[in-house]
């Protein structure tokens, strides 16, 4: 069987308020942790909710990472999708849960796009 | 326990690949999911790979919408992420389903940034 993609998908809690609230700031962890971890970046997509929270997202070569911020709760909903091998989706959590100064987190993996050899099979 | 959020995957196979490999068509495919199911459209970004696939999220007030197409076999990832109770993270699958012309899809639904009364807990 293969694999298209992993999808890392956390729950990271007891992050710095400060910073789940500055989009320059989110955008910045996100797009470091892409590409410390060998990443392409190729589109950057990312908002501000007022009264507070950060959404956004980095398209890269090899799939997505997303975040959600509710700085109220120090709380971030983090997804890193990477298709291919040359990019480790937990070397771009690692460095998300670092640049976010978490406390602690719970993630899991998904494997996406699984097929066999005698046609295509569900995933997961 | 609380959660702020509703995260479907999905693997959809058997897709119409010209439309898979058109990023016009894709993302309006995105974008009309998320708008029937009422939700806010904030940021689109998408991508074109060559020689074949597309990538892209719109990013919504109520979280992202994220596709990643594989034209070749006639498969998508596709991840709707939305919080609050007003959109219905199901509806905006359904549609996204019906407008590729999937032929079969697996899914599954985890809830993101779930809380208890006496403090932070893990999520699943």
């Amino acid at each position: 069987m293969n694999a298209l993609g992993r999808h890392v998908l956390a729950e990271v809690y007891g992050c710095n308020r400060s910073i789940l609230d500055d989009t320059v700031k989110v955008q910045q962890v996100m797009v470091n942790a892409a590409l410390k971890a060998g990443a392409d970046v190729r589109e950057v997509a990312f908002h501000k909710f007022h009264p507070q929270g950060v959404s956004g997202v980095v398209v890269i070569s090899e799939s997505h990472v997303a975040v959600h911020t509710w700085p109220e709760y120090g709380y971030a909903a983090v997804d890193v999708f990477t298709c291919g091998t040359r990019v480790d989706p937990w070397d771009v959590m690692s460095s998300i849960l670092r640049d976010l100064e978490a406390e602690n987190y719970t993630a899991t993996e998904t494997r996406r796009g699984i097929f066999q050899e005698a046609g295509v099979q569900a995933a997961s």
